[in-house]
């Protein structure tokens, strides 16, 4: 199971009324001591030790693979590494990768996202993608684990033990983490100037003092997951980074809650589930006002059009230009986008968690799963 | 909007209900008729016109575009070409696509899957790749369309007019033609042998006879069809081409029953869907019996020990080797890994079409859906 170094049961949930509420709170620290890891502040530089492994520079393409909010971290990570590395990524869900005999070479390099790093699927197609000569990286928060033994080069969160069964600091550490990559892989290939990332970097350092900022909506939040509580289906849509978020704004609220939220993206929705909209069905929009804010907001609006219950995540400029379809909007700070997709993974964090707590279901130990998949 | 040949007031349902029984029970003559263009009977050879253009020997990977059901097709497809031609494809749905700005170069290759050829989302995906010098294929049944215009080459799926919302023949007909050209493609790249393409074409020759053979399952399908219309949620489960056959199957429920069905990788359940399982939630599972037969109905037997009400869609070998587990157990005949996920389509289309008959709701022109979406 999950080796942490720490024993969980000796663990305290300090003020928290559950280890997850803790564990939410505690991402502006957390992300701050992953970033410290994983960027140079005083050159703004990406700084990844070890990533020479990956060999960035002359890859084709890279593989990443995961299971569950691993994976959705990894797909948030698609974006940034084609967007400022210009370097293609095939990303799957690992329990298909592992029986799919993916063709891969020596030239191949491949990275695996997990949590307690002993994850079976992924720890199985990462053996797979060895056996066939790839370079191996690996993100994990447990640096003994499996995963980081058996890879070429591991990548640690420094999310400290994750207890709560569904995954909140150790994801937005991961997204850290693969946002430092895709800026140090941008370097190395030659696709962003020393003043882009000085910029992007100078950005990333902004995430703890961010993050705080979105912990602030907590009663806001609070208030509209009473709402939520009462629904039995939700939809959760977004484009671009926001749409990983969406898929894991679904996730959580299904681990947690047992609603039925699926994620779906903006665009999707007019090729089918739009069907599902009617005046029971709450839809989760995240829109940072980005240059595909515009697109959201008008599939938001077919939803308005049929009845839909709206609860935007959104910032104030979005805010000002969403009009009155939402019934609810969450307010974050404005922010750049390669932040975004970190920052907004709190709403939808703490979203699920109230929604939980009001349903009274066990928050920290949601019916029928374990913190560590070690089986199929 | 879909630029038919044939105006779909004037046409027939014949002695169908509806267009989509009628479009359903077609696809045995409308498989053969693509299949016919496409392989070469005589020489049990992949005999795709045009395909040069996509040039399969020098790819170093080929990108797939679609919406919706289309893009289920390309998923499919995905699986087929890895397989068979030892070709990496990277598969996104158009909406996403559009707005990535990929790295792509003259090197590359991308086929365009859309029925109408109008889809705005990939009209806008083909122009893109276009634009970046790519060669550009399209997958489409009418031949007049846009998007067939503006390709380097088309591969019409013989379907005829699509007139019910929901694509059923046409799905199908794109599954043939992706299967014809990823034989192709692995005999341009080397990797089948003439026995190991003469073996796989006489496989895909049996699909008339295969699908007629699924359609008899018809009176069994309506009677657990008018079990699942009481439902509010289900899940559909599979692995390898199934799990792309899942998620049509959940779509289609979707977009005619109105009942919240999501389709999941079976191997993922364990990273969160799971928590939704109780004795309410029907859970339709997709298992041939192949070399992942048993992986899929060891999450199936999860599912079980947690109440929830499984349907499982099997051949003869699997209805013998499933226990006690599914409620109700859909049997088709034995069958080779390629010509399945389309077989098996044929039983989830009918799952859809039954369920939303019992239901009473407008099957062939559900509620919020167009045919052709030529819009954002």
């Amino acid at each position: 199971e999950a080796k942490s170094t720490v024993n969980a049961a000796l663990m305290d949930k300090g003020n928290y009324k559950h280890f997850m509420a803790k564990e939410i709170h505690e991402q502006p620290e957390v992300l701050g001591h992953t970033l410290s890891q994983y960027v140079d502040y005083t050159q703004n530089k990406a700084n990844v030790a070890g990533s020479e492994q990956l060999r960035f520079k002359d890859l084709s393409r890279l593989v990443i693979t995961a299971c569950g909010t691993a994976y959705l971290a990894g797909l948030v990570g698609k974006y940034w590494f084609e967007k400022y590395a210009r370097l293609p990524v095939d990303i799957d869900i690992a329990s298909e990768f592992r029986y799919r005999e993916t063709p891969l070479s020596s030239a191949d390099s491949a990275l695996f996202i997990s949590q307690s790093g002993e994850t079976a699927d992924t720890l199985a197609s990462l053996r797979y993608c060895k056996s066939q000569g790839a370079s191996i990286g690996a993100i994990v928060n447990v640096p003994e684990s499996t995963i980081a033994r058996e890879s070429d080069v591991i990548f640690p969160t420094i999310a400290g033990p994750e207890v709560g069964v569904a995954s909140t600091k150790a994801f937005t550490c991961q997204l850290a983490v693969l946002a430092a990559l895709a800026l140090q892989a941008g370097r190395e290939r030659g696709t962003l100037t020393f003043e882009e990332e000085a910029k992007l970097v100078s950005e990333l350092t902004e995430l703890p003092t961010l993050t705080l900022k979105a912990l602030s909506n907590e009663v806001e939040i609070q208030k509209l997951s009473q709402q939520l509580s009462k629904a039995t289906n939700a939809l959760y849509l977004g484009r671009n980074t926001s749409f990983p978020i969406a898929l894991e704004g679904a996730l959580k609220l299904k681990e947690l809650s047992y609603i039925h939220a699926e994620g779906y993206a903006a665009g999707e929705l007019k090729h089918g589930p739009i069907a599902l909209i009617d005046e029971n069905i709450p839809v989760v929009v995240i829109a940072p006002f980005d240059a595909i804010y515009e697109k959201t907001v008008s599939n938001m609006q077919e939803v308005a059009a049929r009845g839909g219950r709206i609860i935007l995540i959104t910032d104030e400029r979005g805010a000002a230009q969403c009009g009155t379809s939402p019934e609810t909007v969450v307010v974050l700070p404005e922010m750049s986008d390669i932040v975004a997709p970190i920052v907004y993974a709190l709403p939808v964090q703490m979203i699920a968690y109230h929604t939980a707590v009001f349903m009274g279901t066990d928050v920290d130990q949601p019916r029928n799963l374990a913190k560590s998949v070690t089986v199929e």
